[in-house]
């Protein structure tokens, strides 16, 4: 029998290159930039990160080879993922469209981030680095970098927003089982944690602090290198990986979306779901792509403008959509969705028109009751920030459904929700 | 690139019929019979249970048809799921053995629990139940069994028993969730709770108990119907699509394991894992077969008898390897193996001697360890559970080493661990 309900790649469908979407961009992307006062922030970086990835950063060349050991990696971590046809959904919403979902939820530590954790720790290790160091808010990135260093042979060190970092039991946990040194931030372990300390023993924290901790342990060791999760361009281009397969995946059943959905923090789910689809309405294809976000941190419908990407001003000025870094933001359990600002790449599509927005109440009632639907037809068990990506995408099979439309709705499941039963029965009321 | 990593099946391998070993068996099982006292517990049978799986459960047809529609659902839980080639944990044992593991943890609840659940939903459907009532003690049954019902658009209650559901918060919820309604067990719900409740409030409870509870729930309303999650012929008939799957995979790299693993508790995971290979054993290819188990529960060094498959003495007597209904097992974290006896067929598997047995001990230690380790190499959390067959494999691979011995070693990952990290931390100390 040959199902509806899954797509899947063959060994001949494997992805072995990612696309990098800089040469195809309508006008060239506005470079980082130093602020007027200070030291160099660009100067800093060659010392502090790792050099392919910067190379990447800049690159113009438009299909960058996957590694073949990053290949195995992914093998090994259950790529390629299969496509879902959601025919219970649509069959619940009575829409006539189609709705088809990736899942990144099958992955070793429950997220897309292991896609560029994989290949950051493979060109680390090649490039003579014996340690890796990184901030975290939500903790999902820096599972995903533990994971990443300890298959690589690497150690791992994660700085943790205080806040979050105490609450998370179980993904602190899970990110030690993997080996990783895991401090909460402000730590005593740099001068700039342990001044903020001196103020405050019980600093919570922000992603900013968390961001310089890990710079400085980085510069003061230099086996050491600081690996980011999100905004940049190689790690966008990275998470391209999930966007390919995708494309291959509706090549098979001789479909193309019409509307194209994930939900958006710091842009690396969003980029690497949408940005292959993104080339091809460059190109002058006719695809409706949305941002679904929350109203705590709707970085798409701020100012686009040159901003630091931390809180503490330590890293250089990116032309980005922004509702500016010292801006606080309510809390909310999709954590992972609460960023200022967006990649620059996405941010210079959403200026010359190609992204739509929605951002959702930070109660986060409206689209929990949305996974839950999802979760009661579709049966899997999405992430609170994978949450938003399911609510847009019912809500435009809804659209669909007034309109008489048989549109392809193709939107990400970026992440599982088995550590995050918490938000759901609190928000729920379970 | 072809991959070594990971080994997958294409549409044309897709497995549509579930293998009954019943006919295959060298010779007849023994029935399960009444006690010489009391009512008739099979008689009582067939108006409590599904008809479809109680005629599977003595059927002696070799391959069963997996109905269109179960195939659909299949396909919509990810089947069929990847088999991996642990190579980076073969590299930290220096060992010539080859490893594979099959990926029962890429599962919407977590476990191969699954696989019957939806087969079982499906078929009380038809048969115009609009209710599943069962017990669950571990809770990965309850879970498996509210998920297949939600999609089925069928109603759901599971006793659980007290001692667990009450620590269980989160995966509590995540039945209800699902939209099960979750009573501890004894509840107030049925005469056999109340009763017990009245002697102690507070009643820690017992599977048997929850067992009788269900069983009393299904006879007092005609339109619902009890489910079971283990032991029985039809529960591991439907479990064989997990070894079905790993054959083919193993046929396409033109492999065949020497030795096949996997943990045992009631017998659904490990019977649905080996018996496809237990049938070429039988037939005289020479495989070793290997049930790890606790020595809080080490069923298979029983006695093989008849007993009951409760605590409080409500179903049929089964001729099985048994510790006792009535034993006092210590408690574990991998909870699913802490049952007295073991399923029927693998019960006269194991007296024929097609299956050896090894039980760690009960600190969990040990296995626990060795999770971590496969954690660290191949960066997949396994259930507690799943720890036992993965310290058995690496005990194998060890004993290949020790003899420079390349055999192939496959073993099953029956479930993640997202949602138990806690009994990782205590033991392990983290």
């Amino acid at each position: 029998m040959r199902t509806k309900n899954q797509i899947n790649l063959s060994e001949d469908d494997i992805v072995t290159k990612w696309y990098n979407i800089l040469p195809d961009l309508p006008e060239p992307l506005p470079p980082p930039k130093d602020p007027d006062e200070g030291e160099s922030r660009l100067e800093m970086l060659p010392k502090l990160m790792i050099n392919e990835c910067l190379k990447q950063d800049a690159s113009d060349q438009r299909w960058i080879d996957i590694p073949e050991e990053v290949q195995e990696l992914y093998a090994k971590a259950g790529r390629p993922r299969p496509l879902f046809r959601a025919t219970k959904l649509e069959e619940k919403l009575n829409t006539p469209a189609k709705l088809y979902y990736k899942s990144e939820f099958y992955s070793p530590t429950g997220s897309h981030k292991v896609n560029t954790a994989l290949a950051q720790a493979y060109y680390a290790k090649k490039e003579g680095y014996e340690r890796l160091t990184t901030e975290t808010g939500a903790g999902q990135w820096g599972t995903a970098l533990a994971y990443a260093a300890s298959i690589a042979g690497l150690k791992c060190k994660v700085f943790w927003v205080r806040a979050v970092h105490d609450w998370k039991e179980d993904r602190r946990n899970l990110m030690h089982f993997y080996g990783a040194e895991v401090h909460a931030s402000p730590s005593s372990k740099t001068s700039a944690g342990r001044e903020l300390l001196k103020e405050d023993p019980k600093h919570p924290g922000s992603l900013g602090i968390a961001v310089s901790e890990g710079l400085e342990d980085a510069e003061n060791d230099e086996k050491a290198v600081y690996c980011l999760g999100s905004v940049l361009n190689h790690v966008l281009t990275h998470q391209t990986i999930i966007g390919l397969e995708t494309q291959k995946q509706f090549e098979k059943i001789d479909a193309y979306p019409d509307i194209v959905i994930s939900c958006l923090g710091g842009g690396s789910n969003f980029g690497g779901f949408t940005i292959p689809f993104l080339r091809d309405a460059i190109k002058g294809k006719d695809i409706k792509f949305i941002a679904a976000q929350s109203t705590a941190a709707p970085n798409l419908q701020g100012k686009y403008e040159y901003d630091f990407a931390d809180y503490a001003e330590h890293t250089p000025l990116l032309k980005m959509y922004t509702i500016g870094h010292k801006t606080r933001m309510d809390p909310i359990w999709g954590d992972g969705l609460r960023y200022h600002g967006c990649a620059p790449i996405l941010s210079l599509l959403r200026n010359k028109g190609y992204i739509d927005t929605i951002a959702y109440p930070s109660d986060e009632k409206y689209v929990f009751e949305r996974a839950r639907l999802f979760l009661q037809t579709e049966g899997f068990l999405p992430a609170p920030e994978s949450a938003y990506s399911i609510a847009c995408a019912i809500d435009e099979a809804v659209e669909c459904k007034r309109n008489n439309e048989e549109k392809i709705i193709a939107f990400n499941i970026s992440g599982h929700g088995f550590m995050d039963m918490e938000g759901y029965r609190k928000v729920l009321g379970m």
